[in-house]
């Protein structure tokens, strides 16, 4: 069986004719998604730090980094996006694998689009293939190859950008062959990044070098035919088990991108029936917090195995705490990025809130599902149990919602009409001429004039 | 135990003053042994594959493509430089874990010497700074690493691309631990990839992200402390067991450069000692091949197993033939580039003395032994014995025989001058103002105009 000619067959040949709308709409809310994530993480020291570091050696200023005035090269550009896009961990969830799919494909190909002309219906086709062979791939080898260690948003990554850009380059099918192979053989990320700049880095780095990949293949660089399935290829060194069915059959019949998933709070997956069921609590009983005695709660174990801090210091210690993160939606009604700023975290009301809250682990319940008590100073007790987090596949975030946690996301960089005009842009990518504009209506304006004079000042200092 | 941060204590704290005489030596010996390879192989269709695909996304055009005209920015030149000089796979070997050393560590070196000024002595230093945290970080995880089917000179070559430049910007105890945890978790390259254009994109993607990783660290971007050694770090996620003390004992007491070989055969290391005998007969009887009637070989088991193929038909299935290797080293007294070209695997005379060579296993003989009988038309029977084939560490190639390789590599490329000029200063690298003046010096005068105005050009037509 040829697993990855198989697959890169069906890359090249699928027409866009053939995607279903509910599909086609799943992309653009991925889209949507993504680029709230993206901009909102575009001032994050990490992407400062790696502009610091990389930005003299940038090639064509052809592409932009979302939010900013930057341009960069493809490449560049690509790594930006990638890295700025995964900085709060709030962009989308394939939950089957934990992969976050976006990332890297739409990294890879927005940046491509400003070099490459293509129309919007080209960009999400390509965008939802890339996406598709990044998750399949995911499927034949979890959970083993997350189990030995990878971070399997990097790892599986750098096929979806392969596939994606080598789709809009017009690759055949042996040059996507080869693609995929290069791809392969780049394959990187490790777990142990968990909690640095370097965890963002993998999607940005598997959108860099999946673009490299897929611009090699186009001249005929090769590499093995059977960079996903040979004896020494991606499959058996990187992982224990795997399964090539989920990469071969139904291609074209299923579609990974409608099991992707959005978070509506900036935290751990786990945390979020928790917080979940007390905003829902709070909005239906008017709560401030003052008036509680103490809060209870009956988790899956994973809960507090994952997020069981019970006096975080920081920001991003709060986010791996759900007493912290039970206290916020009580008293802010939500777990955006403020609630898991460090003032956030250390203010004194929270705190004392937080304090109330204690969790006891019932193996009785799924990781979607959280039994929330809230005991009032009153003597009344309020319950809540939540059967599917809002966010999961059983109850999935509204467009509406996406909207809301965009605007949040992106408030303090884009005005409400330019955050108005990119999300109409995100609904409407198939009817537009050119994918590009998605890129440059991400710039505020005002930082559209400074840093692309500094970007100028800095190509001729050199 | 903290092996990262041993390491990069190391690499950040080591004098120049305390590196042995015959270590600096040996540094210069794989210096000009990895530019020849470079500058020779700097004509092949997989670099020009790869220019063509990303010469146009080049940055600032600081560095030189060693042996060409073509000027990229330092990344990429790192990247072509790392290909060129693995394409013939003729570059050194460090015998222990079969890392091509060099070409990871000087590719990306001599890239950012050409940004960032350094003398010979800090260049020589980094390189064999470099080389010591590649094979050190290898010797860890040696077999089985390998054994699961990873490139070792991708894998670890990454890592010494990063202590070399790394240790060139001058990066604290900190900023190296973190480029080091930026390397592994860009460690990649599969040996599913021989015998395509993706093995000697290893060395040089390594160099590419290695060279990555130093930047981001030097603007502090953050990784792992423990990226070599934590539960999901390099060494736990890439092998099957692995001993640190290879990384941490006796560093600066030992040098892995002082175990690095050379090969002098265009062709896999088995069957150096085949050839080196039957060069050795043909010149002690000198021999032309018409008067023989057979050659009998007895050889170490892997011989067979590695190149047995008896019907070669093209040059590259000529490396993989021990008949054939055997053949041109009695008809030509040599076994280069040249004795592999398609050309002269299809020579009649070769094809005809190639049919009479046979091999048998015998498993008393080591891997670098081999017993060569030679039966003449006349009745009359030759025998060599060689224990240690030249090129191994127990009969290493002379100084003179590696300035007669280079000569032999580059002659199609530099006059002889030129070649000259270009040993002398690998030779004379310690007493050089500034070490770029090596990657200047490779360029053949003939090829210093026209590609530079072609790449000129290409940056306008954009």
């Amino acid at each position: 069986m040829e697993v990855t000619r198989t697959l890169a067959k069906f890359l090249v040949s699928h027409r866009y004719a053939d995607l279903p709308q509910k599909v086609r709409h799943e992309g653009a809310r991925s889209l949507l998604n993504w680029m709230g994530c993206a901009v909102g993480g575009s001032r994050h020291e990490t992407v400062e730090n790696a502009l610091a570091a990389l930005a003299d050696l940038s090639g064509p200023r052809e592409a932009t980094v979302l939010g900013r005035g930057d341009k960069l090269d493809v490449m560049l550009a690509a790594l930006m996006n990638g890295i700025t896009s995964h900085t709060f961990d709030f962009d989308d969830t394939h939950l089957k694998t934990v992969i976050h799919p976006s990332g890297p494909v739409a990294s890879a190909l927005l940046a491509l689009s400003e070099r490459k002309h293509m129309n919007g219906k080209d960009f999400l086709h390509a965008f939802i293939l890339g996406v598709e062979a990044e998750c399949r791939i995911g499927n034949s080898v979890y959970p083993s190859h997350y189990d030995v260690g990878w971070h399997i948003t990097g790892t599986t990554g750098v096929f979806g950008a392969a596939a994606a850009a080598g789709r809009v380059l017009g690759l055949n099918e042996q040059q996507m062959v080869w693609a995929l192979g290069i791809a392969a053989t780049q394959s990187s990320g490790l777990r142990e990044m968990f909690g640095t700049m370097c965890k963002p880095f993998h999607p940005g780095n598997a959108a860099r070098n999946g673009l490299l990949a897929a611009l090699l293949a186009s001249k005929n660089f090769t590499s093995s035919n059977a960079g996903i399935e040979g004896r020494r290829g991606f499959a058996n060194v990187l992982a224990t088990a795997c399964n090539y069915d989920e990469i071969t059959q139904k291609l074209g019949e299923t579609w990974e991108i409608s099991l992707n998933t959005y978070k509506p709070y900036a935290c751990g997956i786990v945390e979020h029936p928790a917080i979940d069921g007390c905003i829902q609590l709070r909005n239906e009983h008017k709560l401030k917090g003052d008036e509680i005695e103490s809060i209870s709660l009956k988790v899956h174990p994973l809960v507090l195995e994952l997020t069981g801090k019970k006096t975080p210091q920081t920001g991003l210690e709060g986010k791996f705490s759900v007493y912290h993160s039970s206290a916020v939606a009580v008293i802010h009604g939500a777990a955006g990025e403020e609630e898991y700023s460090d003032a956030v975290v250390r203010d004194r009301k929270v705190i004392a809130l937080r304090d109330k809250v204690t969790a006891v682990v019932d193996k009785a319940m799924h990781e979607d599902q959280v039994h929330v008590t809230i005991n009032l100073k009153s003597g009344k007790s309020l319950e809540k149990y939540v059967e599917h987090a809002v966010g999961s596949l059983g109850r999935p975030m509204s467009d509406a919602d996406l909207e809301a946690k965009f605007r949040g996301l992106c408030a303090n960089i884009l005005s409400k009409d330019e955050a108005g005009k990119l999300i109409r842009l995100c609904w409407d990518v198939e009817k537009l001429k050119d994918a590009a504009e998605l890129a440059r209506a991400s710039v505020p304006a005002k930082s559209k004039k400074r840093p692309a004079a500094k970007a100028k000042k800095k190509g001729k200092a050199r």
